[in-house]
């Protein structure tokens, strides 16, 4: 088999590590001698083990000559880079192949070098583009300590994400809603403007799907949402975070919330009197938060885009026509076609009836 | 070879007479004796004789025992009934297999008949979806004497077709407009408001790729493009039709206009001050004009969807945002989602670095 078909298969383990790994990467690993996989290993969740260590308590003896391939390099915390490198100077390991490495690891700045230095080549390249992209939540914030950012809309053909009534229950069929639902699972955290949650009361939970929910983030700049609403008073899981103007800090009425697990971030307000993202994304890279969907309404896409803190952007469009309604964005003031963010497709295919386009920027 | 494989061919044979054979059906026809293809051939235009005829002659005896295979039946006109069925009575063909039958025309109800009749088997419904799908003009028109209406779309992500400022010069990629000019090769004719010809100046002609000239229609209800315009004066193959209130009649300045090879279509105007579009297309149908490529701009686009008199609408979509500019539809007064417009997704493609969404109506 090619070093490209390994790399694929360590991909298929390290899928099933989504939605727990994080602040981790998602990593798959294969040891392979003479043409064989003698251990396949995936990392389960961020208290587990790097998989490779559990290979190797694994298996009595790893053969001579033998492979390690990895969509990844590991995560080595400081002070445990000897204990790595003693492992692999002791075993059967000649070379380590990975798809993609994080220049901001330990690993890449240092374990590395002293890998080769025991005769242990190590490569990287093999399916880089899909190795990073599997990772692009944790390689966004490896590097940046901010959250890699997804502005998830369903809108009709001409752009609209709801009738000028509002009303955007459902636009898109349920393949593409059951997507939505299997995303929340992998994402750390939704994240709603206050609008949509009182027009469309959305649990933004996971339902149609097996999997955890991710924190439910609110934009609730006069803290309107109330104690008594639907979103609070279920919050049995204590994923609620409610985004608030700093200076609602001390308000009494908090404690109601606290009660009932809800978590807040107090930001700043902007001249244009809405909270400040670039503040709060700051925040949540903070909290360990490496992901976000961003799922609506208009005014929450529009100030995402127009600050352009969004990594990415999945549109799920339906076959249908509005011509009127609320549009997807709106007040950014571009008046020529020179001026309009641009992106680059990366996919396009269909999904139930509906067309599916995941965008980045250009 | 399955019966699949030999229609497939058809198909490819078939399209060679794009853009030529209108106001006949694209049509590919194989014969095939024990397994080899002994002769192929394809309707070359709207003059020439219909494949088989031309095989008959070309081909010194036909083995006995052989098929004729082809996407779609002849076009037999009224008097030649005869002849044809002569023709196979006389030849080795045991049996003939089409995609598709068009049950408007004289093959379907009335000269299949007399082939049994003499023992020669007819069957169709072999791929006949993508058989109806290569005639969907032809099928359209032979059953209701009205063109196919495309309307063919740029917008961006958001559904703006042009800026504030009524530019949408380029919205979308090279390979994507490489494309609409093969599409009006493939066209009868195009069709614009006269706004769009104000504003963008287009010369609606082939000039990316090889291929005939389309006609060109203007949709001009005062009359106000000018003879010394480069459309009517650039009009050398006389394609330009203009389409004005019925009242502009006897304009005495129509002269200059037909001085320049312009046809004029008069159609009445409606309550709402603009062309009668049924009216129009029942005219385009008259003249053998059996497909219509819709190019804009977004008045026109909305009169269509409103009159639902498009057949199917093609989206190129470029990976931009604009927020503010002209929408692809409006004035519609579609108040919910439940009255919206609705499609089928066809095909959902890249091309270039745009998404490309084929929908017919629902
Ligand atoms: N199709 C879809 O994908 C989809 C998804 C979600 C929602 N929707 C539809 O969208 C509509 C609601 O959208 P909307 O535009 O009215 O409101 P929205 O974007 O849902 O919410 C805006 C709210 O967020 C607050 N906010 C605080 N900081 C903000 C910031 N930096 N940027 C933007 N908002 C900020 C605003 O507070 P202040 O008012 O205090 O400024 C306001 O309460 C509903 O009709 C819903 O059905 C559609
Ligand atoms: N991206 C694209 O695919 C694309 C394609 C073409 C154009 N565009 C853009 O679209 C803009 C022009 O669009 P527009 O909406 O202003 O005008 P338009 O649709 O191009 O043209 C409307 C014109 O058609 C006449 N008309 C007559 N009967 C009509 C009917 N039944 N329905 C609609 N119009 C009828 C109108 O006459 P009256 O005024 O007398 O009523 C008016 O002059 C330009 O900015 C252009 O760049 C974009």
């Amino acid at each position: 088999m090619l070093d490209e078909s390994y790399i694929q298969i360590t991909h298929q383990l390290a899928e099933k590590g989504k939605g727990a790994v994080s602040p981790l990467s998602l990593r798959g690993v294969v040891i392979v001698n003479d043409g064989k996989i003698v251990g396949a290993e995936f990392l389960k969740d961020r208290l587990s083990e790097q998989p490779e260590f559990i290979l190797f308590s694994k298996l009595k003896n790893i053969p001579k000559g033998s492979v390690l391939y990895s969509n990844i390099n590991p995560v080595i915390k400081s002070g445990e880079e000897e204990r790595y490198i003693s492992l692999f100077r002791n075993s059967g390991i000649k070379k380590m192949v990975f798809g993609v490495l994080d220049n901001n690891s330990l690993f890449y700045n240092k374990v590395a070098k002293k890998l080769k230095e025991n005769g242990i080549s190590v490569i990287s390249g093999i399916m880089e583009r899909e190795s990073a992209d599997l990772n692009r939540f944790f390689l966004k914030y490896s590097s940046s300590k901010l959250p890699f950012v997804t502005l998830k809309m369903a809108l009709t053909l001409d752009g609209k994400i709801s009738d000028i009534n509002g009303n955007s229950k459902w636009i898109t069929s349920v393949e593409s809603r059951s997507l939505v639902h299997e995303l929340r699972t992998e994402y750390d955290a939704v994240l709603v403007g206050y609008n949509t949650v009182k027009t469309d009361k959305p649990s933004l939970t996971v339902r149609l799907v097996e999997g955890r929910n991710p924190k439910r983030i609110v934009l609730d700049t006069r803290l309107e949402l109330k104690p008594n609403s639907d979103l609070v008073r279920k919050n049995n899981d204590n994923n609620l975070i409610i985004v608030t103007d700093k200076k609602n800090k001390d308000m009494p009425k908090l404690a109601k919330y606290y009660e009932a697990g809800v978590e807040f971030i107090f930001v700043p307000v902007t001249s244009e009197g809405m909270l400040d993202l670039k503040s709060l994304v700051r925040k949540l890279g903070k909290l360990n938060i490496t992901s976000i969907l961003v799922e609506g309404g208009g005014r929450v896409f529009s100030s995402f885009i127009k600050s352009k803190l969004d990594d990415e952007i999945l549109l799920f469009i339906a076959p249908k026509l509005l011509c009127e309604g609320i549009p997807l964005c709106s007040g950014l003031g571009i008046n020529s076609l020179s001026k309009a963010h641009k992106f680059q497709m990366n996919d396009v295919r269909k999904i139930g009836e509906d067309a599916l386009i995941r965008l980045t920027r250009r």
